[in-house]
């Protein structure tokens, strides 16, 4: 048996591990301090009660001789197929017809395992600094990678690639960066995809923090993305599902490319947890649309929160308006690991060094306002202090 | 961009659609008739109390912040491994390390991905008749496929190939035959792919289901397997989790393949509901475990009841002692669809035709011990009677 080579071109996963390393070093040498977490891009607030009530409903059903249900289709129920239809495209003009839907257990399941569709020779062009996944899986599968560079004098916009790409990662509201595409810029994309015969995988799992109304919340927004453009979606952020898994991908029959994902997801997925998938619905009930939105704003105001303070203490600071992530600037002359490790030895706080994400990320850290705010307003008040007082 | 041409390759998924179409079609020309449905592999019994209990306490859990959880490891909760090392593999002399435990939202799942391991000039050999996953995802792999033709007259035991094979798919007991392999027969299995660096992805979905002793539970009871196989095991028959999602593969460290399928869960998966994961815990309390074990002996029951019954009306039958599948050769000279229409036409019983699990199950169908009792018993009532009548 031979083993895929290509792993072994894959770099170390080591940004999370060097995180806790480093944090557990300062505590064992610091006993008795308490670390401000504010690298980490994880819910923290309890789910609403409607969704909680889905959970006991669902598994009340399951109880019952008569209500219980075994598998379900592979690309999930047809009501919460039509709930994302009603209720994430239609009010944005967008129709999408319910066979393109596919429910999952996440956006990173699907993020990686649409690699599967393409076939090895294709040129992959992905963000940097982006999400691991999109460079991993591609590494994975042997494929060339184009990086675009997004960067400071291109407020962390990426350019059309000079080479031709055929595949195309985007994640907008970004990770790390915090920035937003507008419709104008959007449409660049889904031209040049039309123009190249290229196909875009539209990240959109932080939809739910956009607030500007020039910021389109679908890529299908833009006219003509239906022929090119795959968009991936997840209730991990909007509704605080990191840990019960839920998320959907639509993939266009005009793409090409819907009945391969149908052909993928029926032989190698059994379907979403029905309960996870009751639980979705829920998010689209008037209690449950109106707890999520709290809960998004909750954390779009820690957001504001972290960005007008690391503004005010001086520092470079970009996203975190439609979007849960403040990139910063580490201090002139400065890489990611020196900031970071500044942020933790001189407050307390750990961050997430911008580098982890890709070469262009050297010289910033992540903030995430996904933190709990009491810990974010005592970190603040920590790095003004520090900053100020170190003349830095 | 050019999609992945092996897709090409996939024969239609028309299996179970024919077989609805066609009922469908009875339904339609015969009105107010209702048909017995002993085809499908899906659990019928309602959820045991103290997993519905469990499934309750994870929710409740994240309706509080302090109790609140968001993502959680990617190869599952470390309470969950444990308790599989401790119950599943322990009591047969088995000793695996909590590192080559990673839970999933089920064996579908992870017999499809586990292909992204190996490199595409592997030679892959599959029984015949099989579960169509393992075929269609090594043809989605570009990979060539040798057919191990499991026939009535090797007791549908899969003879060792004549050419070298490097990843060989094993199920047992076996989805559709119902056959299980002694200690002696699986060694054998073993031995070749230690003396051919072949791996083994052993297939253990019906694991519940074995009463005789001579039969393993697990491959690792085989000396030496912990070098070259896998193993997939799923709560969806033990534990009438089908639409729950949890299972679990073992990687062993010996194999060489632990850390690259540690890499793939954590690049393309972002773990298993929380909620799944404490319900598959509660399968191990005492209580899950005398529930689930009264589950699997009713289905064992119906599946006696179904093989005797078949035997009285003179078919020849095999499985269904050890599994809960009874695999029915048609009468003399009938294909696997004729047989169906006879059954659908002349009974009102709806089976699954062989041929649709390989061109070997030319001649058989599949009985389900998964359906409901009442229908068993009076399907089987109607083909003694209908059979007898016609001289068949």
């Amino acid at each position: 048996m031979k083993p895929n080579e290509y792993y072994r071109n894959l770099e170390g996963q080591y940004l999370f591990k060097d995180i806790v390393d480093r944090s557990e070093a300062y505590l064992s040498s610091h006993p008795g301090q308490r670390l401000l977490k504010l690298g980490v891009g994880d819910v923290t607030l309890p789910l609403p009660d409607v969704i909680v009530r889905a959970i006991h409903e669902a598994a009340d059903e399951m109880a019952c001789q008569a209500t219980f249900r075994g598998y379900g289709p592979e690309q999930g129920y047809k009501w919460l197929r039509q709930a994302v239809i009603d209720n994430d495209y239609l009010p944005y003009g967008v129709n999408i017809n319910i066979d393109e839907v596919f429910i999952s257990d996440g956006a990173g399941s699907d993020l990686g395992n649409l690699s599967e569709l393409f076939a090895k020779d294709n040129k992959v062009a992905v963000m940097n600094p982006a999400y691991p996944a999109y460079v991993d899986s591609t590494i994975m599968a042997g494929r060339e990678i184009t990086y675009l560079n997004c960067l400071a004098e291109n407020h962390f916009i990426p350019q059309l690639p000079e080479e031709k790409a055929d595949i195309i990662y985007l994640c907008f509201p970004n990770n790390p960066t915090g920035i937003v595409l507008t419709r104008q810029e959007l449409k660049k994309w889904v031209e040049y995809a039309r123009a190249n015969g290229s196909v875009i995988i539209f990240d959109g799992a932080y939809e739910s923090f956009i607030s500007r109304p020039d910021i389109p919340h679908s890529i299908y927004e833009i006219e003509g993305a239906d022929e090119v453009a795959i968009e991936v979606r997840s209730y991990s952020k909007s509704a605080g599902f990191t840990a019960i898994r839920c998320g959907y991908t639509i993939v266009p029959e005009k793409t090409g490319l819907k009945a391969l994902w149908l052909r993928r997801q029926t032989t190698k997925y059994n379907g979403t947890s029905y309960i996870s998938q009751k639980a979705a619905l829920a998010t689209y009930t008037p209690e449950g649309k109106k707890s999520s939105r709290a809960n998004v704003e909750y954390y779009k105001q820690t957001a504001r929160l972290i960005k007008t303070q690391l503004e005010e203490a001086g520092l470079s600071v970009y996203g975190g308006e439609n979007a849960p992530y403040i990139w910063c600037r580490a201090p002139y002359g400065w890489d990611s690991w020196r900031f970071f490790d500044f942020l933790l030895q001189q407050c307390q706080v750990v961050s997430t060094p911008g580098v982890g994400f890709g070469s262009a990320g050297e010289g910033f850290v992540r903030f995430s306002a996904f933190s709990a705010r009491e810990d974010c307003i005592e970190a603040l008040a920590r790095i003004k202090k520090t900053l100020i007082s170190n003349r830095i």
